[in-house]
């Protein structure tokens, strides 16, 4: 772990500037925080104007502190902030913890730019600013103006938000979901979500890693991080009301919601993603207790058919639809209920199961191997005690002597229920007030591990590329003042990433348009080349299904006749003369340089599914073949590429390798394509590939 | 009111047949539980051999009673039920509450029936069996086994699952939901769920209905109660991974699974669906507290960003998305924040806010006429007290003068914001403990009030309708020993409800078949008639796109020829002669008749539409031609129906007429018809109207 990293986020001395003696001062409320939560390193306030604050000596600037220090917490106004930040530096501290708001959000980013760069001229690290600071159950340090040290528990939260931070804080304990640290992250002027989950999947005290997220800086690096973690990321993303308002010149760009990329980008970096405030305490609460789920098996017990039945739904609703148990584990589970109870699954010992009922089913269930994971339920009746069902089923867990599948229960009923659910979870059991909410969180288990089994190397070499070829060919067009490559070049450009395009060529000539033909072989297709029409069908530009040497010569004719008629003053370099692909499944690969996350890839099926029913998946670029072939099964139209209505099933091995190999092509060229679109895209039966009809690449500005 | 009904589940005096001295025993227990709930009116245990329990007479049976009895609970031993039931007839008692189980649930329907019979011969009503019992706040009475009274509250509570009526009664006193009525409805023998929503919808007492359900009996019946039903009525429907299993005869079979029927019925019946059982809680909190929402302008009040973002996010995602403020609003509000809060919408106070300005912002929010309903959001910080904040927005929303709309709230936080909301729900302010909760359950009671809005009389009468006929050509297979209908057939049953079918006829030769061409007018197709050839096009039976005459003869001469090589055996009836409709946009109709709700049309749009995205709709039979229309709008497709690709707006007026006619139609023929379909279906431009080209028809097993 980086040591600077350390110093600041687990200090073995900490310089409060700004500290105050007045408590209503958040100088003030930042030292009484650090002693009450029995921080053990050295703590030492700083404050021209004092000489002592609740019992501890006063230091007039941090360079008169005689000890090392390794975090700085900087509450002094805005203004001062660069001032201190120059001090620190020279006292050789590690890291700034800028609690100070006033920079960037509200609009002055230049001075919160300037102060990152002065410390990293002294190899400074920054948190913030305009932060709540940060909290550490492990390390006992509330760094911090909230209030108290959440509920001690395996998480950590990241928060971009201080105020939602601090409520969180206060709901650890009423919700019962323990964190170890609590770190605002602000405005992420040098420390950002990527470098604080790196961290976090290296520290001991954290399981899994908790994010709630407004925006990000960098999306690549975000999601690179996420992947090389090993623990499990959930991650709420809010705004995603937001609307990309930037005017899109491509169909992909018209087709890109910020929300979408970063639904996609979220889902590629293999992160559980929370649908609201309370899913991200219930996903956090069985994610940071339980081992994954190994596999699909999932068995229910349940003393309430009502109860059971909420579970199944939630079981299918989630994905992870339930299967009869085996005989034998039917047979042992027939032994601990009345005759008309029902050992398949839902294992329903009915209302009349006790104490001992609900020990024999767990024990033997968690040890069979056939069960994967197991969820408990336990509806409140008026012959149990929630307490005690609750302790049959901790010592039922134990006793089976297993420990590397899951558990999760719910109780439904009153106050008694809520204190038994407290009393499993203090020993590691996630507990839910509702039979769905245990079936979501051990599903978040099992695809927690199914993350875990994908190969997420996330990228792929289409092999023999010509960069430098795809270039020399933008190079031309800049030179040219165009900000968008003709279909000639565009299809250039696809070719030397290895996609397979018609072929295509420009031919100036009448002459040169029969050879090209001759070439290529008929039929052939020819369309009008100029920058200055955009419509070439309109303006009689295209013909089709050319079939002889005497029909390209007429088509020739015709086009440029046709062109001049519909735009006398129009630029023509020619006429392009192409390859006439046969028809079948038509596709749409796409892009945009997303400003979050760059390069983005986009794929769904051509026609009526992109344009009314808006069928497309999203992926940040660069991808996989394998990433490319679940793009092709994500779509809701996927049934159709594995053959319908008497078709074969479509090549989707080839379509994989071209989605990969452009998202190489657009992540090579990033700096030169703002946005591409292969479309269509024709997709043949299996063996037989793809090829690209028409494309066109639009340029970065520069 | 029903009287009878009254005496069943308001009674003035209750035997307890079954009551036992043992406290171990439910005859105990319900004694008991009267007791203590205070229960004004009789109390009568009977039981042959005590003569007092819990200081109560007991009496042998219950004619022994000297008083009126109007309801009876009875827990004595299936066996024994129906005695007892004989006994309470002869008594006079209105209804009979069975507790005992024992009957439909392990199989013993017919014991249930006859109970039912007896019962209904003395004029006398039955709850249960199986049940838990009843129990109402406000008339302080526990007539159950459970053991208490629920929290008190303006909500009734309807639950098929007695563990889950136990579990929730504790339940509302942690959750703060309040429940006047909680009714263990159990194998509902006699009394249903339509009949508890005709008599809760008169009860003073209740505000919403709240409905647990597992299956219903009639379906219909629950619909036309539901409808006419003007409380807000919520339902959780358990067990929706049930499958169809019944094989399929038709497309519109093979669609329908039972889930997908009774969404639709829910959602016709403006039922607001509850997707778990937290959601079953938290939107009973608002439908009962509050009044509906009468316009879409929703304001968003909020100290922390982060909550009103993730608030934005679902006011979006639950359909109302968020407006800015109007000037003079956003005036109003700025007067109570700093300057960078923002007055938009959410109004973001800032961290800063106290008491004063939620005061202040709050009422003037709730006074302001463009305010249709109003979400107030508090984040815990560490300068304000829940409990004031509370107080001032209690105050605010009391000042402002305003009761016809709604306000939800959200406090985030730990035990002081849990104890605020607490405080804020005692007095009629639902409050919940993340934003998008709160966001919608405001939501819930703008569709609320779009529900009531809505025309719901179900029904359309296509006019000219002649069922006889359509009746005799249905009994005309019947007798020749089919079970469906033939082309030509189920396209004149079609005719008779008004629907636009292609002229079709038969023809048994070739002069009849240039006759039929020539008053139906070229281009003509023509098809093979024989229930012996279900393909025809592979038949070699079916020619298009016949201009004249000499086509006819050749047509029919081929046609019969294929026919007979690819069956030499199949009965061939003739040859239809059709009108060939021009194409255009190809729409399916179809109907199924469900075992819960009988018959149920189904749309949606052609070919890959319906074979491989299902994208289809369900509507229970009648509908009204709005509801038809209703249909058109919610397919994912819809956007094709209003044109695209450069196509002209579809006859949507005219497809919504043949829908509501094609519904009449099956609801009508309900004793014959088992499912159909009339696919395709051509929609043309608006103006031009719809041609069903293809109709098929299967008949009920008789």
């Amino acid at each position: 772990m980086d040591p600077i990293l350390t110093g600041l986020l687990k200090p073995k001395s900490i310089a409060i500037i700004g500290a105050s003696t007045n408590p209503t001062k958040i100088g003030y409320k930042v030292v009484l925080n650090l002693i009450e939560s029995q921080y053990k390193g050295g703590i030492y306030p700083v404050n021209p104007s004092a000489t002592e604050i609740l019992g501890l000596k006063c230091y007039p600037t941090v360079n008169d502190i005689p000890y090392v220090v390794d975090a700085a917490v900087i509450t002094v106004p805005a203004k001062g902030v660069l001032e201190v930040t120059k001090q620190c530096g020279e006292k050789g501290v590690k890291g700034l913890i800028i609690i100070t708001s006033g920079f960037g959000e509200v609009g002055d980013v230049e001075l919160e730019r300037e102060i990152v760069r002065v410390a990293k001229s002294y190899g400074m690290r920054v948190l913030g600013p305009n932060i709540v600071g940060t909290l550490s159950n492990s390390d006992h340090m509330n760094a911090s103006f909230a209030p108290f040290l959440p509920l001690p528990g395996k998480a950590s939260l990241v928060s971009q938000s201080g105020a939602l931070l601090i409520a969180m804080d206060a709901a650890t304990y009423t919700r019962r979901v323990g964190f170890d640290k609590m770190i605002s992250i602000g405005n992420m002027s040098d420390v950002d979500f990527a470098e604080l989950i790196r961290y976090l999947s290296e520290d001991p005290d954290t399981s899994c890693i908790t994010l709630y997220v407004e925006g990000l800086h960098d999306g690549r690096e975000f999601i690179n991080a996420a992947r090389a973690c090993k623990k499990p990321i959930i991650m709420l993303k809010a705004g995603v009301s937001e609307h990309g308002a930037a005017a899109a010149a491509s169909h992909t760009g018209s087709l890109a919601g910020a929300a979408k990329v970063y639904s996609a980008a979220i889902e590629q970096a293999g992160i559980t993603q929370a649908t609201d405030l309370n899913d991200l305490f219930d996903s956090t609460l069985a994610l940071s207790l339980q081992p994954t789920m190994k596999g699909d098996n999932l068995l229910i017990l349940t003393n309430g058919g009502g109860v059971g039945v909420l579970a199944t739904d939630a079981a299918e609703k989630y994905g992870l639809p339930l299967k009869f148990a085996p005989p034998e584990v039917q047979e042992e589970m027939k032994k601990h209920m009345p005759d008309f109870g029902s050992a398949k699954n839902p294992v329903d010992m009915t209302g009349m199961a006790g104490n001992d009922w609900y020990y024999e089913t767990t024990k033997s269930a968690f040890a069979h191997p056939w069960v994967d994971g197991l969820v408990v339920l336990y509806c409140q009746t008026a012959i149990t005690n929630p307490a005690e069902i609750a302790e049959a089923i901790h010592r039922g867990i134990k006793d089976a002597g297993v420990t590397d599948k899951p558990v999760t229960i719910s109780f439904v009923g009153g106050e008694e229920c809520d204190n038994a659910m407290e009393w499993l979870v203090e020993r590691g059991l996630p507990a839910y007030n509702a039979p769905d909410l245990a079936v979501k969180s051990i599903i978040n288990l099992r695809k927690q591990q199914q993350i875990s089994e994908i190969n997420n190397n996330g990228s792929y070499n289409p092999g023999k590329i010509d960069s430098e070829k795809a270039r020399a060919i933008i190079a031309v067009a800049r030179k040219a003042g165009r900000d968008a490559l003709t279909e000639i070049e565009a299809k250039q450009v696809f070719k030397c990433y290895g996609l397979p395009v018609t072929a295509t060529d420009l031919a100036t000539s009448e002459e040169e348009a029969v050879e090209l033909a001759e070439k290529i072989g008929f039929p052939i297709v020819m369309k009008i080349v100029s920058a200055d029409i955009l419509h070439k069908s309109d303006a009689g530009g295209v013909k089709v299904n050319i079939k002889n040497t005497d029909q390209v010569r007429e088509a020739y004719r015709t086009i440029l006749e046709n062109a001049r008629n519909y735009k006398p003053d129009a630029l023509i370099e020619g006429v392009a003369v192409q390859e006439m692909a046969p028809w079948a499944t038509e596709v749409i690969i796409g892009s945009i340089n997303d400003k979050t996350f760059g390069p983005t890839v986009m794929f769904g099926l051509g026609g009526i599914f992109v344009e009314v029913l808006k069928d497309v998946v999203f992926r940040v670029a660069p991808i996989s073949v394998e990433e490319a072939m679940r793009m092709q099964n994500e779509i809701r139209s996927a049934a159709i590429l594995d053959g319908t209505r008497g078709e074969l099933p479509r090549d989707k091995a080839a379509l994989a390798k071209a989605l990969a190999a452009y998202a190489y092509m657009v992540d090579d060229l990033k700096d030169e394509v703002a946005e591409s679109d292969a479309n269509p895209v024709i997709l043949y039966e299996t063996g037989k590939g793809v090829k690209v009809v028409d494309a066109r690449i639009i340029l970065t500005k520069k």
